[in-house]
């Protein structure tokens, strides 16, 4: 950010007066501009022990394996989204169970939020997004290309807690180990 | 939004090609800003039977109560923020629980993420935005002058939680009804 979105002016970097840390503060009509983290809205989408998986037409990890999910818009809730991404991306409608897993993204300021979702036919299709839709068994997901971790990490628990017949809701915390882009840190909150 | 953040020349509201909603673009170099909901990370802070009130200091809502609770901030986690939002108002130190009530608010644009958290000690104190602190049973807090619906609703989840002896975790949307200010519906998803 360079410039004040309301008035065109210059911002600078600086800790307004009552706060505790530096923010964009434009020199001329004196607005504050925060930045926050985003929510990234998703479902795992399942059918008897399959999950509805997307193989994506877009950068970033063009060609990787995913479940239907992108960022929160305005307006509309969570779950919302998830159902929302599961159109958009798979063309697929789904019965939203719950929240199942939060994944904490500190060093790209994410929040993920993804909920089981109930697959309502199967009469799924790719959209503009994707370049492939398949509902696979945990044995068929290709685990050596997925798109995200995030992903991942979250489906190795949904079938672990599928063979256990329960689906506590869970948190997980995953964090760039010393800054290096392809080495994370998985941490289990809940 | 006026003005484009990175140029600095004016925005217009179009949708982008590949997109379906409006969004403010630039007219000089193009650039799309998008516009999502924050997470509003806060805690439940308990002892024994009690929980920890604030009276706000600053508006909205000044002088009616509430939870610790704020938006959450770029680079850290959810309970992170939890945390550092009851240091921050209560000067009160908690051993995060779990997530507990998330609260889906479409019309205001936020997603609210409760944490239960146990009070490490009882050396709280009112924070710059707090007029006063509290620790509170069921009986105590003042139902009537509560800042925000949100707060209201979830404290009695908890309670009731409490007696039953178990903590799910839940989700409730509070949206305006019929956009008037003050009259919530709330639906409890979870």
């Amino acid at each position: 950010m360079k410039y004040c979105s309301v008035c065109g002016n210059e911002v600078h970097v600086t800790i307004p007066q009552g706060d505790n840390r530096p923010r964009h503060v434009c020199v001329h009509c004196g607005t504050i501009h925060y930045h926050n983290p985003k929510v990234v809205a998703g479902c795992i989408a399942y059918w008897q022990d399959k999950v509805l998986m997307c193989r994506r037409a877009i950068e970033p990890r063009l060609g990787l394996w995913t479940v239907p999910a992108g960022f929160m818009e305005n307006g509309e809730t969570t779950y919302e989204g998830a159902m929302r991404e599961t159109l958009e991306e798979a063309n697929a409608r789904v019965a939203v169970d719950n929240l199942y897993v939060t994944v904490n993204l500190p060093h790209i300021n994410q929040v993920y939020m993804l909920f089981r979702g109930r697959l309502l036919d199967l009469e799924f299709s790719p959209g503009e997004e994707s370049l492939d839709v398949a509902l696979m068994t945990q044995e068929q997901i290709p685990w050596d290309s997925m798109a995200f971790p995030t992903v991942t990490e979250a489906l190795q628990l949904y079938f672990a807690d599928r063979e256990r017949g329960s689906f506590p809701v869970r948190m997980l915390d995953i964090v760039r180990e010393g800054g290096v882009p392809g080495r994370y840190v998985v941490r289990h909150i809940a």
